[in-house]
């Protein structure tokens, strides 16, 4: 059915990294007792508040985001 | 409070390019009547049935997938 086919092209605009870096900041704004949030490509470093939210909690609104985020072992 | 405040690490897979481009290919199979379609950084071509579906469509997809997408000019 190809010879009934049309064809269009679309201007996309967004797809790099920093689409990638927003999203992940604008989640990790979501949850509460998020002191401070540092996104680099691959990585955040986050401050928060341990009475509110734990690091589990943080890599799980990641994840939710679309990410395959895991807590980095403590150094 | 900033001296109560722990801080933690985050791992994060896929915050890449290639992501955004997966995500677009994604949406645009969600969509009845699309042929084929080749994505790339800011940009996809599309082959679709204009019976079924129609570029202001695909272009919605993509806007709803999370990229400002529109249609460009025909050739």
């Amino acid at each position: 059915m190809d010879e009934l086919m049309d064809r269009t092209s679309l201007q996309i605009d967004g797809m790099s990294c920093g689409h990638c870096v927003g999203n992940v900041e604008k989640a990790l704004k979501t949850l509460d007792g998020i002191d401070s949030s540092s996104v680099t490509i691959g990585a955040a470093d986050v401050s928060y508040d341990a009475s509110r939210v734990t690091p589990a909690d943080i890599a799980r609104t990641v994840t939710d985001a679309g990410y395959a985020a895991t807590v980095a072992p403590t150094r």
